[in-house]
This record gives C-alpha cells, sequence and structure tokens, in this order.
C-alpha cells in the first residue's frame, strides 16, 4: 500500500470511465466524510450531491450524472457502491485469515475439510460434518453433528449452527421432546453473522442457499429453507418451517413466523412482523415509528379502542345519511 | 433401523389403536410431504386432510376423524403429534453425547457433577457450580460461578448462565455497578436453547422451574422466576425480576418489562410487548402484521393521529346529536 | 463477612445520615420482600411505602420522606438506590475474577494487555489488540484483530468485538461483499453484556465511549457511535453509522435504524422503533401493548384501514358542515 494506486490501475479494476489524471496516485481508501487529499472516497447518487463540494478527497468514484458536475480526479461508474467495494478489496486484499485448523479448536474425527478452509481457535465441529474449499470460520464457532458447509462460506465468532431446533409435543402439562434428527445445509458463498443460530431440522434438513448472508443474532428455526442470495440483517427472528424464496431482503428485528412461504424478490422492512405467506414480490411492512412519549401514550391507548372508533364512525356515517334523507324529503 | 419397526410393534410404544396390516413395517420417519412407502409420518388434524389423497407415506399416524376416512395402514390416536414424538424417539434413540466432560472444558475445581453428566468441548463451568444427573451440556456453553443445573437438563451450545444482570444506580451523570452477587438455578428436565442467556440474580437466585423450554437467543434478566413446564420461543426477552407462572406459552421475539408478574397458563403471541402484569390466564397478543409498504406507510403516519381522529369523531358525534335534536325540536 | 459492618460504619461509607442505633449490625444485605433481622434492605422512595410496616429488615436506607414515617434503624439518603449499591459493594467485594490471561485463552502474539487485566478461559484475542489495565473479560469471548479496550472494562461470555460489519453491493443479482477493515474501540469503564455483538468498522473505528453500559444480545452496528455514559437494554439492535448521542438511556429490543443520529440525553422506551433522527432531548416510545387476543384481533385489523378510517372521518366532517350550513340558511 505504500505507492498505492493509479487512476489509470483503479479504472481497469473496476471497470470505470476516468476522468482526470489518470496518473493520480491515491493511497488509502476511505469515507466521504474523511477522506484526505491523498485517499479516495465514493458518492452513491444525488441525494449526497453536496460532498461533491465539501469533500477533501483526492478523488471520488461518482455515478454518470455526478461526474458530469464534478472537475476533479474521478473514476466514473454506474455504481458507484460496487466499484467503491471492489476498490477497498484491491487496498486490503488479505483480511481473512490463513488456511488450517487452530490446535485449540475441536474436530470429530470423520469431519472432512476441503482445500484451504479456515478454522479459528475454540471451533467445535461434531461428528459428520464437511466444509467446503476456501471456507473460513472464525474462532468460538460450534457446528453439531452432520452439518454441511459449502466452498467460499465465512462464519462469524460465536455462531451455532445445528443444535436441536424447538421441538415439544404437550404431554400432560409437560413437554416431551422430539427428537431432532436432521442437519444444517449452507450452500456456497454464504456468509453467518456473529452469534446467529441455525438450528438442525427434526428430520431432513435445514437449508440455507448460495450466496446468502445472514447478520448477527439472528435465529433460523428448524428445517426453514432460505433461497439463494437472500440477505437478511440482524436480530431477525425465523420460526421453524419457513420458505423464503430467492433475492429477498430481510431488514433487522422482524420476526417471521413459523410454516409460512415468502416468494422470491420480497424486501420486508425493518421490526415488521409476518404472519402471513408473501406471494407477490414487493416490498412490505408492518410497526410504528417513535414519537415523543406524551404523543405516543395517548394513540397507543386509542389503539387499544380503535373497533370501537370505527364501529362508531360507521354509526355516525348511518345517522347523518339519515339526516340527509329526511333533509331531502 | 435395518429392520425397522412393524405397526404392531409402534402401536404398543405409542399407545395407539391398529388400522390396516399389524405386520407392516416402518424403516423411516419423515414428514407427509416427503415420507415415501417405506415411512411412517403423521397428520395432526383437519386442517391438513388433503393430505389423507396426496401422501405417499406407507402409513400414517392420525386422529380418529382421519383414520375413519383412511383406508390405508394407520396408527390412531388421539394425539398424533405426541404420538409421532415417541415413534422418532424410538426410531432415533440416541441423539445425546456420551456422558463424560470434554478435556477441552475448564471446570473449577469444586464443581459438582451428577451421574452420567456430558460436558462438552470449550465449556466453562465457574466455581460452585453444581450439575444434576443425566444433564447434557453442549460444546461452548459458559456457567458462571455458583451456577446450579438440575437433573436431565440440556444446554446448547453458547448459551450463557450467570453473567452479571444489568444493574447500575445513576452517580452524577455516570453508571455506579451494584455488584450482581446471586446466582442462577434450572430445576429438572429443562432445555436452554443456543446462545440464550441467563444472568445472576443481584441477590438470591434467578430461577427456571422444572420443565422449562427455552429457545435460542433469548434473554432472562436478574432475578426473574419462571414457574415449571413454561416454554418461550426464540429472540424474546424477559427483563428482571420478572414472575412468569406454570405452564405459559410465550412466543418468539416477544419482550416482557420488569418487574410485572404474568399468572399460570398464559399464552402471549409474537412480537408482543408486555409492559403490564397479567393476572387472568388466556390468550395475549400486541403488534401489527405486514402489508404492503405503500399501504402501510399511510396507516402508521395516521397511528401517530390517532388520539387527534378519536377527538374529532366525538366531537362530530356531540355535533350530529345537536342537529338531530334541533331537527326534531 | 462474619462480623458485619456497623450502621456507623455503612452510614460513613455512603454518606448517609443515621436514624436509630449507630452500633446496630448488618450481616447481610438483601431484597426488602426477603431481608430478616440481621439484613440491610432499601427503599427507593413512596411507591414502595407499605413495605416501612412489612419490612421484617433489621434496617433500611431510606430517603428522607420515608425516614421521617419510620422509627426503626435506617440510613437516610436522598439516594437509596446508590447508597444500597454503595453497601452492596462492601458487603461484596470480590466479585471479579483474578488477574492473568488462563492458560486455555489464544492470545496473538502482539497483543498488549495492561496490568492488572483478567482474561477467562476460552477468549480469542485476535493480532494487534489492546486491553487497558484493570480490564476483566469473561470466559469465551472473542476479540477481532485490532480491537481495543479501554481501562476498568468488563466484558462477560460470549460477546463478540470485531466480526465484520454486514456490508455487501449489489452485483448482478449477487452480493460482493465489501472489506471490513476498520476495528472496534471501547472507552474506559465499559460494560459489555454476555453475547453482545459490536460490529468491527468498515473502514475506521465503531466506537463505544467511556462508561457506557451494554446489556446482553445486543447487536451494535459497523460505524457506529455510541456517546459517554449512555446505556443500553438487552436485545437492542442498533444498525451501521448510527451516532447516538451521550447520557442515552436506550430500553430493551429497540431498534435504530441506520444513518441516524440520537442527541445527548434521549430516553427510548422498550421495543421503539427509531426510524428517523432524535434531535432534541427528552422521552421517545413506539410500539403497542399486549391485550386479550380476542379484542387485539379486532384492533390489529382495524390499524390497516387506519388511513381510509381518517378519510371517512374527514368526509362526514365536511358533510356535517354543509348540512349545519343548509339548517341554518
Amino acid at each position: 500500500m505504500d505507492t498505492g494506486f493509479s487512476l489509470a490501475e483503479l479504472a481497469e479494476h473496476t471497470g470505470s470511465r476516468l476522468q482526470g489524471d489518470s496518473g493520480f496516485r491515491c493511497y488509502a481508501v476511505a469515507s466521504i466524510e474523511q477522506a484526505q487529499a491523498s485517499d479516495i472516497s465514493y458518492i452513491r447518487g444525488g441525494k449526497f450531491r453536496h460532498y461533491l463540494q465539501s469533500s477533501q478527497a483526492g478523488a471520488l468514484i461518482l455515478p454518470p450524472d455526478l461526474a458530469a458536475d464534478y472537475s476533479g480526479h474521478c473514476l466514473v461508474n454506474p455504481d458507484p457502491y460496487l466499484a467503491y467495494a471492489k476498490v477497498v478489496t484491491l487496498f486490503y486484499p488479505t483480511t481473512r485469515p490463513a488456511a488450517g485448523v487452530h490446535p485449540t479448536a475441536v474436530i470429530a474425527d470423520d469431519v472432512v475439510l476441503g482445500e484451504g478452509v479456515s478454522i479459528g481457535a475454540g471451533c467445535v465441529l461434531g461428528a459428520g460434518c464437511q466444509i467446503g474449499a476456501d471456507t473460513c470460520i472464525y474462532p468460538n464457532v460450534t457446528l453439531g453433528y452432520n452439518t454441511q458447509v459449502g466452498q467460499r462460506c465465512i462464519i462469524h465468532s460465536g455462531a451455532v449452527l445445528g443444535a436441536d431446533g424447538f421441538g415439544f409435543a404437550p404431554d400432560r402439562g409437560m413437554w416431551y421432546k422430539i427428537p431432532q434428527v436432521g442437519n444444517v445445509v449452507l450452500g456456497d458463498d454464504v456468509e453467518i453473522g456473529a452469534n446467529t443460530t441455525i438450528d438442525r431440522a427434526a428430520l431432513g434438513s435445514t437449508r440455507i442457499g448460495n450466496g446468502v448472508k445472514l447478520d448477527n443474532l439472528i435465529q433460523i428455526g428448524h428445517n426453514t429453507q432460505i433461497g439463494d442470495y437472500t440477505a437478511i440483517a440482524a436480530c431477525t427472528a425465523v420460526a421453524g418451517s419457513v420458505q423464503i424464496g430467492r433475492h429477498c431482503q430481510i431488514a433487522g428485528m422482524c420476526a417471521i413466523a413459523g410454516h409460512l412461504s415468502i416468494t422470491d424478490h420480497v424486501i420486508v422492512t425493518g421490526t415488521s412482523m409476518v404472519s402471513h405467506s408473501i406471494t407477490q414480490a414487493g416490498v412490505y411492512s408492518s410497526g410504528t415509528s417513535v414519537t415523543e412519549n406524551a404523543v405516543w401514550r395517548k394513540n397507543a391507548a386509542r389503539f387499544n379502542q380503535l373497533d370501537k372508533l370505527a364501529r362508531r364512525l360507521a354509526e355516525l356515517e348511518k345517522q347523518l345519511a339519515d339526516l340527509q334523507n329526511k333533509d331531502t324529503h
């Protein structure tokens, strides 16, 4: 990184058009607020146009409409965020741990590890686990028996894959444990966040598709299936036997009830409760946002009268119509 | 499992009536959608009646009303789910780890372990812990000092019992830490999910009753008491000094505020906020479910006008009554 | 503790006025419900005045107004909760683990540890970590490379600091991982709860200010900044690039969306969704509390008609006004 990269090199690496001095060298990547004269940064779109004036960055990655208004050095790219991601990768190529199994990791005898797998300190892999090539498992991850992980996956610290699903049959006021004898199967290029839990299936497999990205502290229930390239943000809970489609985006702290289906290309905004299946692609939401507590208290109290208010409204409409009729005749 | 079980054996094991060929052999258990001719499956109730036609299962466990309409091999049981659980247990009897303490576990000198206890790799048990007979602690569990665990409990990976409760006294704009010197006490037959946290009491004990089942990623605050046979689903947060009764069912991602009581046999549905005590058995709910984002945005905005809308409605009622009176006289 | 403390000693330690016998000895601290004749307990305020009669405690810590009505031994203090905290500290002075690194902890070669640091069993500290003096890290904590922790911090078991932030650029229907090459920086006197996760910044630092207290199972996204002396209760999710001010109190299971700011001295009540910046100190809330399921179902259904109801109300107001006008003329 001492010699940095020329704008020409960065343009080629990101497939961008170059505007300004092709020999200009950038020595680091920085956020638009913090970038200095030796840094490259990016502006994602017109909403942040004001940074064109105020940024101290030596070079910028810009979409064509912003580049047209910019006289400094820049890379012009229809997708500045992706180009930025590729520049960061170029500057910081080796953030992943080296391949190999840390001596404190506890790996069952019959575990199958692909080429280039990295398994961190304190990890525990149960019998029958299979880990695909170039997968990285950070320290203190636990994989229950028979967990299958694809190639090029990343599993962050504290994640637990393959604990028992939550299955109990009521039995004379007590709970009879239903054996959870399935497993967890991850596709290729999956990323699992820190302290996220994915339960093994009761029978069969809990499946996470290729390219799925799960953030931290997410719960995935037993037998749930998540389609390829779906991303889920932190603290979301997905109950058991849920089918989530491909290319979905579920925001943080959503709750998805059991035994329902969400089709492909569905976006669910933060803190939503999904209690019925979603059969059409689109954006879905629930919940209400903060207001001053004094205002909220009144409105929240009214929420619990809502049905009565609606009935009073209907009654008023009826009475007014009667009055209008009388008036007319 | 090579020789499977005859329907007669399964009927006896589950206390079911048998319909069809008592010598018919089942070789595996499968879900109703995936079961094949050598498998036994189950249908829980009339809601899933259509599977009577479509299922490929060799045998079914059915409630009496469905069995009356079924001509194939079946076990007839008023509680098919419980009978199914018992069949799964018969087919897959040994999913629990063997007894013993893994050499990488770190156990304080004075810990008392009952007969048949299994403690997995990477577990850490602090001073004064007591673990009852036949309890299974999966890898990477942490038990703080003086934690007491009953018999036949299961604690899944990543769970932390006995971390300090969240207790701080405001002190000139800063926080003065209140020592948390109590402990955590679990009854018998308790199951604790992966990455669930149960804090030690400030003074005294945080108590989890017999037969309580906690799912993954649940938080139980200090000094909270959970009654026997209560079950709580994933990602629910129970604050400190809460009293939850016996035989309750709390669904996923609920939030239960501190210092309140919930009586026995209460059911709370998913994502509910419990901010006052519940003194009557029954089913309780809060929250709203997803709709299309465009619809939701309008309704959520109206939520913040709800008290004003209610006042306008009351004013309208008054005015209409005046008008009707005038009209009459 | 065998000899206990005299009321005079406790008065001096807590800066309280003494009422009753200064030589009276207390041998333990207990909650107001459980305290016996040899215990000291406390009453925080008038809401709990009835305990003046019923408590069996040998001595009490009371605010002046309650002390005026009490004839037993007591310490009089304007802040009984803080005085109680100091008494507990006196009785139970040594709950923190001894200094030193447990032999099973895995510490990178270049980690810098201050004086008196305690690092528990199974902890993993990546390259470049720096831990300030007298900090205590409980067992099974994971700190990613370059994590900086201040002095006198406490990090509870299962916490993960410095896992990758959740940053992906859409790339032809797939996700291109944006390297997360920043770090996590904790100030002094910070406490981090069990299984809480704090992600490393994409670039730069995720910063937790001095004296910040985070409860269990909290998620802090990449590049977020939390101001000094702010406290956050369990299961709250803070997305990325959030700025939270100083002296804030965020209750449990709140969700704070990305890229927004919360000013100083803001209180957010439990289960709130913060989806816009908060620029004024005060108390903020959202959500609705549980009611009987049958009532809730009707009200929740009406919620999804709220905008229509509001429009019908406006229409009624218009028609009634027309009618009143007609009536007048």
